[in-house]
């Protein structure tokens, strides 16, 4: 059995980790590290897990957590995780970070997108960028893993294959983007305010949301060129679940049928990317509690445009599933072990 | 006009007198008081008044909002109307307090529900509790009025045609009440937290809740006699809106039809309190906005006990929308004088 | 008074124009029409209305909710309006149609789109489309009008600024629309069941919508040339509102301010539209039923493009507020007159 | 590999028994029978199986769905279900029946509740009612299990231990339930239509609904003596989830902890009935997609009376969770086999 420690695990990826792994048929959760609850019982704090996860929480800080764990899940607030992986690492420990800390490997540009220092050059040259339907090989070989953030997971997921083919319009990326409330997390706030957010639609993060450069060096390696997203994110107000509408300008001929096609071949055989039959639209509650992406590609003939409509569990395959699956690859493990999940429905 | 300030006007209940008042034909809203946004306008606290009303909010004892006020409003937390009240009342203004200060008349039970000192007793021997349909004689005469909590509302005017009567177990009371979450306020915390609540259905207040005391002393008055109310409050998910279900043991005979024509009878002629006829069940949304008070009574014979169902909107007959009412009683308004909103639905 | 009568009441947005009406000061609502609910009181369907609004309805063919009226409200399925309209017209009424059988000029358009004939062309020559800001004139001219779709009121109220002045790419313009539930009307359906749409966020009229044809004639006559629109609507999991972000790529220089100064002048002295002082987000609930249109403008200088952000309660001003509006026009009424409603909050 | 075949696949309690029967170690998906969905793929119906459940769909009569089937479940209409579970036991199959055609086992109230003729009555001897905490041996024995209704099985588990004790008053039992909206099924309706439910609470079901009998009938078995239940069900606006209040009045002497202690030592080493610990309040959310029934008990010492508040899922334990159960034990599996689901949260 793998030993895991999550720390940080009271927020509310870090406890889907905990969902996730307490069900891991390969994996033994052996450390809970928490910034406000330690000494209590995880199911204190979460009482759904009363009888399921008793362990009683250490601090972030504890260094048991590190100590003891083959694989260090680290579920922090940006700033914090670079001091708790090198340790893990000096230790032989593996490392998934779900936080913003490795995901640019530009320094520079993440101190001025967090506003914090970023991790020591060493630390950011280790780190490797993990979706596994793209980077699957050098996933495997990582011992420093950057989590993917939810938004450019749903928008790389949705775009690698047009860019692949290199024909599009690099400059005419438009991506729509609708999340569920638990992407702002545990934290109680006027703009997490049940009764401020319950049937009330929002738009945010104008002129410009952090996941922008993240999605912009992904998407721009996948490329092979510098390319520019505009990145636009809104609030449904439901918990879970991520909709990202992607706009692109093709060039060349496309067809309804050759777009889909190439959809379709892309991703044959992936466990976790469906790419809906024509007629049908991905909602966002058929990958509830899974670590699925769904995908719908369209196209617009008058523009010659892809539509493509690109769905996931922000704590899913946004968050704590992908997080898992990385690990599964990093160990040698089935990908799809212990993220079985069906979605919840209706 | 008569010239009204609201102290408290950012709180939910605030807000939604200022949203009555600001549409009163007898009223002109001359000072708002705040204790966390002072000099800001209050369509910047509440962005859906701009261009409606852009008044710069004051201190919460910025004397100018008494000094000018024919009557004031005062939604605060419990502890804190009584020096207030006793301000304005001495430059001869009314008062309508929404807050609990003076709704208890003994006032070492409120110190001991609520923790806080009682205000002195002769302000205590002045404020008049105010459920129209109950007293609305001795409303008309107020200057100090305690208005009352959305549960002992929704409770009173579901018990007190029955109660009248005497025909009743006065042990046997028991009122589920569940309530929308805008009853707790706009200060953000865990359990207000959309994430937590959202498609979550809880019960809290047990073993006993503070409204209760506030329901048995009214209900004892409608009576004659001492009773006792075993009352559980439920949260649901959703932001507006109130139902009791109540149940008593009858003595005496009754029949469906009685019990309906009872209550029919009692609020004939009543603007906001409705009986829903046979057949036909209330719900929460009917009321959504307004200041109506909708009845549903169903009797069980195998027990000889009466169901019955209550629904206001916790922030309209439960709060600003009854403070409204009351304030048109004591200046020999209309007593439907600004409270026209029909619900909206859906 | 204006005698009123209101064929095809019981729809969401029938029933949002009584609620309109009941309370406008220069309307009388003297008839009600309905195709499934003949001979019941208006309060029996609509229990919210029970002491306000209990007229008996009415059939929809029955010839007296046209031959008393000064004015008839139409919120029939498409394809039923053209009799009744030519019926109300002959009798001198004035007709304010909800539905979408006048609102393209182009019968073969609205043939294809429908999928139903189109009204006689004397009738669509007749009918003017009505959005105030945009042709107040006209509209105070007409005795027959279009009141238009929820989608397209909010995506040429959030361009007409920008379009009016020429300086835009007219190919490049996207709008990503997500409306609330209730724009899908009162029909029980699967996907409109409670269980389905819950905490699901979904797209749907892929590859194109029956409103872009209406979108692209109205922006085409502001304009002043053809246009195209890439429109893609969105299912939110909320019941009544309606936010559209609008991509457009501009000519000429543009900064922020001078974006928002053209927004801002533009609408300046219009009750119903609000422009968002800098750093304000629009967010649906805070237009809740009102008839308020809500903007944001937001000035993307790296791709020299506008993100318009344009929120409306889509059965407000995206249809009983705006034609109650458009009445009040066309009897030389206050054109605020009955619609001084506030949104409800929270 | 027990083969497995579920009539009335589509229906929420049918999908969700193929969602647990999916992941089930010991249980192979044989069969799925539908009504309105023959020859489609089961992934049509449902897309969140895309890839997972491709089964195609047979009529409900088709017979290779009983030949082929160690075991058959049965998520049919009430009056549906006799003729199948005959052909089943016919062949030596295993019967669980999710409908309520086999709960009463007096088949005079089973038509005066249902309207629709009982089952023979040999079957009706032979059906056990299911709820494995009450009667695990006779369970275990069972060739037909009824399988509990939603609300019986939360009053049930929420009342055993007090009426085991024998001290209580049989006449004092209060069951205050609120349901979310999926028990109301699949079937789309004005009652279950998005704009209608949401934000809207509301009571149904009275003077009687038709879980009372069974509720009546079961904890009167439990009690030894019959008892009579006045229950009231309420609509939540949530989807899954379920929660009754329950108010009963104790003989004897009884303190907080005495109550506690009770239901602690009760369901000791219960897997899927916890207790919530003091100052806890068990709720909805907290056993979202899992089999869990969790527990809170309060005792009034004024009125020495105990209120007992009790949580499922309403499609777990309430429905297919609760089935599966009870196939562990009919077919001697580990009784949590294929049902380690944790909540899924927040």
């Amino acid at each position: 059995m793998i030993k895991a420690s999550v720390i940080g695990a009271t927020g509310y990826a870090g406890q889907e980790l905990v969902r996730i792994l307490a069900g891991h048929p390969s994996v033994s959760l052996t450390g809970l590290g928490v910034q406000s609850y330690e000494g209590k019982r995880f199911s204190e704090v979460y009482p759904h897990f009363q009888g399921i996860v008793d362990l009683v929480c250490a601090h972030t800080r504890d260094p048991a957590l590190v100590e003891d764990a083959d694989v260090v899940f680290l579920g922090m607030p940006h700033g914090h995780s670079a001091p708790l992986a090198r340790e893990a690492l000096a230790r032989r420990g593996k490392v998934v970070d779900l936080g913003a800390d490795f995901r640019l490997r530009d320094g520079e540009a993440y101190t001025r997108w967090y506003q914090v220092p970023a991790p020591e050059p060493d630390l950011l040259a280790r780190a490797v960028y993990g979706i596994p339907e793209i980077r699957r090989d050098a996933i495997a070989q990582a011992t420093l893993l950057a989590n993917p953030g939810c938004y450019p997971t749903s928008v790389i997921l949705g775009l690698a294959p047009l860019l692949e083919t290199g024909r599009v319009d690099p400059e005419s990326i438009i991506a729509d983007s609708k999340s569920g409330v638990s992407g702002a997390g545990r934290g109680a706030s006027l703009s997490t305010h049940f009764s401020e957010v319950t049937g009330n639609f929002s738009v945010y993060g104008l002129p410009a949301h952090r996941h922008t450069p993240e999605m912009e060096q992904e998407l721009s390696r996948i490329y092979g060129k510098d390319l520019t997203v505009s990145f636009i994110p809104h609030l449904v107000p439901m918990v879970r679940g991520m909709l990202s509408t992607i706009y692109v300008r093709l060039t060349g001929e496309w067809t309804q049928e050759s777009l889909r096609a190439l959809y379709a071949e892309r991703y044959a055989g992936e466990p976790f990317v469906r790419v809906r039959p024509p007629g049908q639209y991905p909602k966002t509650k058929e990958v509830y509690g899974s670590n699925m992406c769904d995908l719908g590609v369209y196209y617009n003939d008058k523009k010659n445009m892809a539509v493509v409509v690109s769905v996931i569990d922000n704590l899913g395959k946004g968050a704590a599933g992908q997080a898992v699956q990385n690990m599964n690859l990093m160990f040698g493990l089935e990908e799809t072990a212990g993220l079985t999940h069906i979605a919840i429905y209706p």
